[in-house]
């Protein structure tokens, strides 16, 4: 397969250069070029991401980052605000719950987006509310919420904002330290197109601080340990270094596209599928003032086979993914995360016309 | 680099066919390509390590899967008892009390064994203990623990057994469901040669029923959410899929060289490596009739100056691991795990005697 034909949502295509990254051999993670690897990596993401925040690195998933926001933010007797619009802002309010914390939820309708207003009232109404969790990009509706308006709003009641960037970091413009972003998180196998198993987060002074104050923070995910051996360009435990060398490589060659590029070509071509969709009789499921420029969710008219088209597209080689929690049933998705370009989504479009 | 001169503890020397491997394209973890490749590893691994115990897959490093064992086959008000013989007999420790679980020690010196009598004495002494954690191998001081004698003492105490074995699984015999091991967890970047990122746990089913009546037990380790996702050939969150490739590739060629053999390879390959160095007027560290068969913990006569020594050998192209914790200044380590062969050693062997 010469091109990327992987319209999934995560893991994305990876390129060559990348992949041949990952085969470099092994070294020791407690030896001198480890921590030139480390020091390296973490000063490209700085320099992509803009922060003057920690970064750390997470031998895990991004939902390792949300234990670890929990574990770390949120005191053991505490309660946490968790705003939903979808599958993973649910899920990151059970998490919340799983590890023994309260949570208040402000929820929308899937397909709506979580608003500042209601977000003020909710903390207007509940004193005491420690941190807030908001899912940037919504990956189950397809929806970008307005995170500058709801950074607003919490940190006009000091709570610290734990954000979910995983599907939107490096595919769109996130400005950790002006929004004052106490916790930002993502997997490499999203926008940064790497394959999965290395999750980053930024994390603020404001919440290496509250995590001092929590007890009970563990071992894996604890802010104090992972801040301990960050500063000596380590972490605390084994590094995944094959997805270290692939990002390493993936940020130089988002260096050379030109970071503004990117986040451009990502809302162009999304835009793209978008309308190429409802030229077809499809229409977008969320909200499209809040549309992502990341993936996009589309509704089938009633009666629609999607299985089939989805068959159908497979056959060809086009790879479209399947709607998720409970609009499983009625959508279906298209990612345009990382590399997938104009061409791509011009050539799939074409496939799907031909195919319903 | 044609042939391994990585003589580390881990991550080890990965050989060419399972790096190549790693290089694949990705595709959905939610796929039925994905499926399968879980559910072939997953037999793979079992046809192994020759256990019916549910077998999880983790995306993080074997520490990953100590947070996971404290979590949930300990309740939150209960106490474990650690047998400690090193440094990572005392990291599972501090993973107990840093959950907020109690914890009472069974210690002996740094290059002593755990053995059955004072783990008796130690269990008898303290009823109530819910589990007990057993490092098999320890590696600060290349020390094989008796895992048989232990276990049947612990046995006998009815509590659970959670062993990290994750520098000896797959450099020696394990007998999972023999032993009764409850909770029996490695890293795929020490004896099975791939690099880091993912770790395997077999998990008994009186773990599982342990894990229903636990609270608290999080999101990320929680037995009772892989149980269910491993079911159905599939993890809960972004799995490590280069990795997964590697290990199934790997373990193919572990079939074809035969686990005895490769047992037997270890064996007689550590053996070599501490009669070596013991010609040279080094010592062994720990007590031989329990050395480890996977790695050797070398003492040297005062005076010597290890960072030379290293220094000189890494110009040859042989690296050497250094000591760990608190006898990181008199001793030096030489890990033989996965692909290091006989005529390695020889040669390491050779160029040390040359160096020193």
């Amino acid at each position: 397969m010469d091109k990327p034909k992987l319209f999934t949502v995560g893991p994305t295509y990876v390129n060559d250069d990348v992949r041949a990254e990952m085969r470099n051999q092994m070294f020791s993670h407690r030896s001198s070029d480890y921590v030139e690897l480390h020091r390296e990596l973490i000063e490209k993401l700085r320099k992509f991401l803009q922060t003057e925040n920690d970064i750390f690195l997470y031998t895990s998933s991004s939902t390792g980052c949300m234990e670890s926001a929990v574990r770390n933010c949120i005191s053991e007797q505490g309660t946490a605000l968790s705003t939903i619009c979808g599958a993973f802002g649910k899920r990151f309010s059970e998490i919340v719950t799983g590890n023994g914390r309260k949570v208040v939820t402000s929820e929308v309708l899937w397909g709506k987006a979580n608003r500042a207003e209601q977000l003020d009232e909710a903390l207007s109404k509940n004193p005491g509310i420690e941190a807030v969790t908001i899912t940037h990009c919504e990956t189950s509706t397809g929806l970008l919420n307005p995170l500058e308006e709801l950074c607003k709003v919490a940190k006009e009641h000091d709570v610290l904002i734990l954000a979910d960037t995983v599907s939107s970091m490096s595919g769109t413009r996130i400005e950790v330290d002006k929004l004052g972003i106490d916790f930002c998180f993502s997997g490499v196998q999203k926008c940064f197109t790497v394959p999965p198993g290395l999750a980053i987060a930024t994390v603020s002074k404001k919440a290496l601080k509250k995590a001092e104050t929590v007890k009970n923070r563990g071992h894996y995910f604890d802010f104090l340990n992972l801040k301990k051996y960050n500063d000596k360009h380590m972490i605390p435990y084994t590094p995944p270094m094959p997805q270290m060398f692939g990002l390493s490589k993936q940020l130089d060659l988002i260096f050379e596209e030109g970071i503004e590029n990117r986040f451009e070509r990502h809302r162009k071509v999304s835009a793209r599928v978008r309308n190429g969709c409802k030229d077809m009789g499809f229409s977008v499921f969320p909200d499209e003032k809040y549309a992502a420029p990341t993936l996009s969710c589309i509704s089938v008219p009633k009666g629609f086979d999607i299985k089939e088209m989805q068959n159908k597209m497979n056959e060809r080689g086009f790879i479209l993914a399947s709607g998720y929690g409970k609009i499983k049933d009625t959508t279906f998705r298209v990612g345009n995360m990382g590399n997938v370009t104009m061409d791509d989504v011009c050539e799939m479009l074409e496939n799907l016309e031909e195919v319903i």
